[in-house]
C-alpha cells in the first residue's frame, strides 16, 4: 500500500464510503503477515516512499519467490536485490511478469515509474569498467524510485581529463553516486569539483592491499572534500536509494 | 565572496557600472593567494555554497589566525573547525570579532545567517551525553549554512522509549544526523523509524573493543535500514555540512 | 552417565548393593577411552549437565560415526554439531536411530527430554531470515537441555514495531538468545527493552564491511545495554547451551 | 523508584489513598527529566532490577555530580562507574553521603544491600594481580545487586595447581566472572573445570601482541569450553551485572 | 652431503687420499646447481643438520618431482612438505622409492634414521582431533631428524584432567610441540605445568572470531607461561624442526 | 627453594635429621602464601629451574617491594622485570641488597650465578641501537640462568657485511636471540646463516606501518629460514629464558 | 599514438604537409572513443611513454578482446595484463597476431621493442620459485618498455650466499625489482647491499600469518635500507613499469 | 669518506705516495668503529652515494651527539633525522657547526652541496598544510643529495584546479614526491597527470578512520595510476632519498 492508496482510503473515510472503524481494522491488518520464516511488512512502502525490497542473497530461490508473490499481491512494485539467475528462475515460475535487470542483479515485479519532469537527475559515476555492476544496481534502484538517472562510466582519476569533460553534467545533478574500487580517489575529486551531495560506494574491485574494498572504504571515509558520505562496500542499493531520497525532495511533485 | 556578492558583481556588469574585462580580472584574481604555507581559496564559498573552512587541528595557532584574517578580509563568514582554546586566543588577537563555539570547537568570524522560513530543519540526535561535542559541531555547521536545527540529546537504544517520544519531531526533519559511539545502533533504529535521510556519525566514545570508534563505524556501515549513510569517526563537520546540503535543496529560497 | 545415573550408583553403594571399591573402580573406568584419534570423555554429561557433544566440522564422516557410536553405548542422549549431510549419512549407517535437525545441522541419538513444567523458556530471536540456521542451532541445543523454547524470527531493528509486539513474550523468558548479522543492533535494543539476560550471537550474514561477522561482533561487545554478553560468530551452540544453564537454575526440578 | 516503591504506590491506589488518575500522572512524570545535557531515566531501576548507573568516563565532574544528585533525590541507591578521583570530589561536594570504591572506580550513594541468605554467590577470579581493578568493579557491582561475592585473585594458568585448589569453591558459585589479560586462557580452563556459567572479561593487561586486550578477547570468544560468554575488554561492570542477574534468579527471594 | 660424508672427506684429505686442492674444488662445486627455476642447495644438509626440504605448495607436481630427483641423486634423505597427492604421484613416477606420509602431507625419499638411544624424545601434543594433521607434520619431521617422538592427541583444556594424566610423560621430554587452534590455551597450560621448552603451533582450526588461526596465534604469543615460543599458523614443519634441534643437542651422539 | 635446597632437604630425610612427616609438612607449607593481592609461589624455582620472577609493570612500587621481600626470604635469587626506577626505589627501601640492571629494567636480589665451564653461550644480537634495551633484558635473564652471554649489537641487514663478520661467533652459540624492530629481517638472515636455534624478538622500534612491532612480528613468524621461533613483541625476558633452557640442556652440569 | 608518431605529425606540420588546424583536430579527436562500457584513451602512450594497458581481470573475455582490437587499430603495441587463458582465446579470435606470455599472464599485440644499447638493465630478483609468476610480469613489462632485463631467481635470504654471488650483477643494474613473499626480507638485504633504486613487490606467497601478502608488505614498507620503495601485493606490472621509467631516464636515447 | 676522498686515496697509491699495503690497511680500518652501543659505518657514504644518516628517534641526545661527532670527524657531511630540539642541543654542544632544519627535524653537520646545473629537479607536493613537516624532510634530504627541489604546498584534490595550475612544473621534474594524509588521493591524480616517477608518502594527518596513516597508505598502494610507488607512513626521508637516486641518474655529472 503506497501513499496514493492510503490517500484513497482516507478519502473513502471522509466521503462516508468507509466506516472509520473498518479503516482502522484494515490498517491494523496490514503491517505484516507471517510466512513462517519471515515477517513481510506491507506498510513499508508507505513508511519509506519506496517499494518493499527483498534481499535475495542468503535466501533460497523458493523463499525469495514466495516472499515476492506475497508482496506483489498487495503492491504494484516489488523488487529483490542481489538476486542470482536461480532466484529469478524461481520468481518467474511463480510470477510470470517478473523481470530481471541482469547486471544490477535485481528482480522487478511491476512497471518502472515515470519520473516527474521537474525532478533533478541522479548521476551515477564509475572509476572503471569493473565497477559497473555495482553502479547499475544504484542506477536501477534510483529509477525505481522515479528519478531520472545519468550514467557516466570509466572516468577514474588516472585520466583526470575524462572526468573534467563531464563537469557540467555533474553540476546539474541533484545527487551523485560515485562508484570506485582500488583507492577510491574518484569520490574526493568529484566532491571537490561540484557543489552537489556525493554518495560514495567503495567496491571490492582490486587485489592485494585493496583488501576486498577496505582501501576504497577508508579512502572515501577520509575524503578531504566535505560533501561526501559513504555506504557499505558494493552497496549500490543503499547509494541509489539514498540519492533518490534527496532528489525526490527537490521535486515539487513530492 | 559568496553567491550574493557574485550576483551584485554581475548586476554591476549588466548596469554598466563595471566593465566586463574588469569583472573578469577581479574574478581571476580571487581564486587563491599564497601565504607561503597554504593556498587560501576565496572561490570556495562560491563553488560550495558554504563559507571557507579552516581545519585548525594540525596547524599552529599563528597559522590559523593568519589564514582566518586573510579569508575574513574578503568573505562575510569564515570558520575554523577542530579549534582548541589556543587557536581561538590567537584568532581573537588578530580579529576581535571572532567568536568561539566551545563545545563544537568552532571559531566563527561573521554573523550566523537567518534560515529562510520554509526550510525544513536538520535534526541532530545523540545516543549519549558523551557524544554531544561531535553533535554540537554538526549542529553549529548546519546553522552556519542557514538551516534550522533541532537538538535531541541522549536517546540511545538502551532506553528505546525515550527515542520513540521524538518520532514525530524526527519525521518532520529534512535530514537527520545521528551521532553515536559504542555499537552505533541508534542509526539503524532511527533509519528504520522514519522516512528521512539519515547521516550517521560514529564517535570514538567507548572503550576496549570500541577500538576508538571502529565498532560504531562498522555497525553504521552495515545498517540494516536502507536510508543511512556514514561519515568519518567524530566527523560532525562533514555530517552537518551534508545535512545542510540536503535541507537547502528542499527550500524554495535556494 | 548423567546425574540421575550417578545418584542411582550412590544409592546402590548406600544400600549395600555395590561395594565402595567397586563403585570407585566403575567411576575410574569411565573418564575416557582411547579411540586412537580422540579421547572420548564419558564423564562430561555428569560434569556439565549436558550430553556429550561432538564437533563434526573438521572430522571425517567416519570419525564422527565412530565417536558417536562409542558415546551412545553408554549415554542416553548424544549429539554432533555442525554436521553436514555426509556426517549424518555415516552416523545413520552406524546407528539407525540417529536423527538429523537439518537447519540446525545437529545429529541427535536419543530422545529430546521433556522440560519440567516450571522451567522458564529460552527465547530465541533473529534479526533476519538469513540468521535462522544459527538460531535453530541455539534453539535445538536448549531443547536438548530440557528447556522450553520460543522462536521469534525476523524482527530486526529496521522495523522496530515488529519487535515491540513481542515485548511481553520476551519479558517472560528466563534468558534470551539474540541472533543477528550486519550491525547486530538487535542485541542492544532487546537488552534495553527487558530485564532478562541476553546472550548475543553475531552471525556472518552481510557483506563488505560486515567482514564475516566482525561488525556484528564488535557492535554486540560494545552494547550500551548492560545485560548483554556475547559468544563467537555463528556460535548458536554456545549461546543455546549457556541460555539453558541459566534457565535450568531457575527451575525447582534442577 | 525501585520495585518496592512501586508496590507501595500500587497499594496506595488499592487502599484508596491515591486516585488512579493521580497514580498514572505520577508514573508518567517519572520516566526522565531533562537536565539539558542528559535524559535521566528514573524508571530504569524498575525496569532492570538495578540502580541507575552513570558512566562517569567522558563526562565532566560537574555533569556527573548533577546527574547523581538528581537521581539520588528519587532513588535509594545510585552509582557512577569508571569514576576518577575528580568525579568523586565533585560528587562529594554535592552529596556528602557519597562513597568511593577506589580500586573499582565506583562512586556509590546509598547503602550496599544485604543479600538474601539463600542466594548463591558470584565468584570473581583473576589470572594476575594487574587484573584486580577490573575484577573489583565486577565484584562491587554484584554486591550492589545484593549478591554475595567470593574473590579469588591471581590463579592464572601458568600455575594451574593454584586454580585447582579452588575447584570446590568454584563449583558452589551461581555464576563465575573470570578476569584475565594476556592470552585469557583462564576462562577456558575454568569453563572446562566446573558446570557453572562463566562470564569472561578480557583485560587490557599485557603488552605487544596483546594489542590492548584484543588477544584475550579473541581467546575467550574461541573458548573450547562451552559454558563461556564474553563481555567487552575491561568491562567489569557488565560482567558483574550479568552474573548478578543469574544469581538473583536462583534465589527464592527474587 | 651430510656431516658424516664431510668428515670422511676431511679424513681422506688428512690420510693423503685426497689432495687439498681437489677437496676444495669438490666443496666449491657443491653449493647449488641451476635447474632454471630454482637453485638447489646441496650444502644445506651440512649447514643445518637436516635433509634438504622442498616446499611443494605453490610448485607444480613436475617442478617438485624434478627438484626431488636432483636432490636425491646426491643425498640419502630428501623430503617435500605440504605435498598433495598430485605431487606424490609425480614424484613416484620419477623416483619409485618415494613414500608418502599422508596425514603429514610429506613425501620422503630415503630411510627414516634410527634415533640414538640416549636422545630424549619430542612430545607432540594436540588440543583436538582436528589439529592432528599439523601435529603429524611436526612428528614426522622430528623423526626424520632422528628424534624419538611421543604423540599425545586430544588433551585440550576443556577437560584438563586428561592433560594432567600425561604430566609425567611431558616432564621426560626434551622439547614439547603443542598444536592447538581456537583459543590456543593449551600452550600456556603445558608451559605452566612442566619445565621443558614448549614450541607452540597455532592452527587454523575454529571458525568466526578464530580468524583462521589469528586468535590462537595471539593467545600463544601472550602466553603467561615463560618457556613458550611460537611458530607460524599451521607450521608443523618449523615446530618439529626446532624441537629436533633442541633434542639433538641433549644427545651425546651429536 | 631451588633444586639444591631440595636435595639437602631430601638428604636430611635420608640421614634421619628430618622426620618424613615434617619434610612433607615443610613442602606442603611452601607452595604459596597469601599476601592478599597476589599468590606468591615459592615452588616455582624448583619447578622451572629459574628464580621466581615478578612482572613489575602494572603493579604499584609498594606491591612489587612486598612481593620481592616475601620471595627473597626463602630464595637466594629473585628478580622483578619491566621495573621502572620507582619500583627499584621501593624495593631498595625494603631490601638494601637489591640491584638494578637499568637498561634491562630488571631488579635483582641475590648474586648472578657462575656458569659451568662447559656451557655453550647464548648469543644476543640486535639490528639497531634502539633495540638494545630489549636485548639487554634477554641477556641479563640468560646470565641469571647461569648461561654465558655474547652481545652483538647493531648488525642489521642494511649493512650485511657487519653481520657476516660475526658468523663464526654465532656458529659456536648454543642458542641465538635475535632482537629487531622495523621489518625484522635479521632473524631470517641469521637463521639462514648458521645451524643454531634462533629465538626472534620483534621490537616496537619503528614508526608508521611498523604498527608498534606488528610488522616485525609478522615478518619473523613468516621467516623463510626454518630454525626460527618467535616470542611476543619486546619480550626480551621470554627469549632470554627460553635460550637459557636450551643452553642448560647442552651442559653436563645440568 | 606514441612519441615517434607525434614527432612525425609535428614534422608534417612544420613541412607544410599538414595544416595546423587539421593537426589540432586530429589530436583533439584522439583522446578517447566511447565503446559504451569503457573509455579507451589513445593518448596515454603519448602521455606515459608506454603502450595502453588493459587490466583483463574483472572484465569478460569479450570486453577485453573488443578493447584490444580498438586500441590495436591505432597503436603498434598494446597489452592486457592479469589475463587468463580465456581472455587470450577471445583476443586471439579477434586479433590473430596476439601473443600470450603465459607465466606473466600478459597478452601482447605488436613486437617487443629493441632496447637502446646504452640503457642500463632492470634486474628482477625473486626470493623463491613461487614468486616467479609475479616477477615474470615485471620482467615482461620492463622489456615492453624497451629495457634490457636480467632475471635472478630463487636467491632468498635463507641461503644468503646465493644472493651474494650476484652482487656485481645487481650493482650494474639501473633499477632492481625484488619480488618476495613470506617475510619479504630480501628487499632489505638487496637494498643494503647495492646503491641502486629497489622497487619491492610483496607477493601473496606463504600461509598462515603471511595473511595473503600483508606480512611481506609491512616488512618491505619498514625496510631498514633507505633506497627501497613498495608497490601493491602481487603488482608485478607496477614494479616493472616503474623500474623502466627509471632506466629509460638513464639512457641517452630517451 | 666519500667518493672524492676515495679517488684521492687511489691517486696517492698510483702516484707512489701511498704504499698499496697501507692503503688496504686504511680501507680495512674504516668500515666501522665500535662505540659500544652502535657500529658506526664510515663506508656507507661510499656505498650509497649519500652521507651517513643517524636515526635520532629512539636514541638519547647523548648517543646521537657521540655518533655524530664520530662520523663528522671523517666525513664532510653527516645528518641526523627525526631529531628533536633536545637532540640538536646535545649535538650543538659537541659540534658547534651543527645546524637544525626545524620543520624537517634534521640536524646537519657540513655544507649543503651545490647541485650540478643539468640535474632535473625533485618536485615535492603536499595535499595540505599539515603535511608540510614530512614534505620538508623529503625536500631537505633531496637537497643534501645535491638535487634542486621545487616545493608545491597545499594542492589537495578537494580543489583540483590548484593542482592543475602546476601541471607544467610537475612535467619538468625528474621525480615527484607526493605527501598526503587522509585518503591520499593526490598521489593517484598526480600519477595520472604526468609521465614522471611518483614516490607517494602517506602521512598520519587525519583522524578517526584515517587510522594514523593507514587509510592513505592503502589508498596509495592501490593507486590506479601505474607510475606510483609508496614508502612508509611519514617517511619523508626515504622518499627524498629515493627521488634523489633517480634524479642523480639523469644527470651527466654523476
Amino acid at each position: 500500500m503506497d501513499r496514493d492508496q492510503l490517500r484513497q482510503l482516507m478519502e473513502a473515510v471522509r466521503s462516508g464510503e468507509l466506516h472509520p472503524e473498518e479503516a482502522v481494522e484494515r490498517l491494523r491488518a496490514l503491517p505484516f503477515e507471517d510466512l513462517g520464516f519471515a515477517k513481510v511488512d506491507h506498510h513499508r512502502a508507505l513508511r519509506r516512499g519506496f517499494p518493499e525490497t527483498v534481499l535475495a542473497e542468503g535466501k533460497t530461490p523458493e523463499q525469495v519467490a514466495r516472499i515476492l508473490r506475497s508482496l506483489s499481491e498487495r503492491s504494484e512494485l516489488v523488487i529483490a536485490t542481489r538476486a542470482a539467475q536461480e532466484h529469478f528462475a524461481a520468481a518467474r515460475a511463480e510470477i510470470p511478469t517478473a523481470e530481471y535487470h541482469e547486471q544490477a542483479r535485481i528482480i522487478r515485479i511491476g512497471p518502472i515509474p515515470e519520473p516527474p519532469s521537474d525532478r533533478s537527475p541522479v548521476a551515477v559515476v564509475t572509476a572503471g569498467t569493473s565497477d559497473i555492476p555495482v553502479a547499475e544496481e544504484a542506477a536501477v534502484v534510483a529509477e525505481l524510485a522515479a528519478c531520472p538517472v545519468e550514467r557516466i562510466w570509466d572516468v577514474g582519476v588516472a585520466g583526470i581529463h575524462r572526468l573534467l569533460e563531464h563537469r557540467e553534467q555533474l553540476t546539474r545533478a541533484g545527487a551523485i553516486v560515485v562508484v570506485a574500487g582500488m583507492e577510491g580517489a574518484l569520490a574526493s575529486v568529484v566532491g571537490g569539483l561540484v557543489d552537489v551531495p556525493v554518495i560514495a560506494v567503495p567496491t571490492s574491485v582490486g587485489y592485494g592491499a585493496a583488501f576486498e574494498g577496505l582501501a576504497a572504504l577508508l579512502g572515501m571515509l577520509n575524503s578531504c572534500a566535505s560533501g561526501v558520505v559513504v555506504v557499505n562496500i558494493d552497496n549500490g542499493f543503499g547509494a541509489g536509494r539514498f540519492a533518490a531520497m534527496i532528489c525526490r525532495r527537490t521535486s515539487a511533485a513530492e
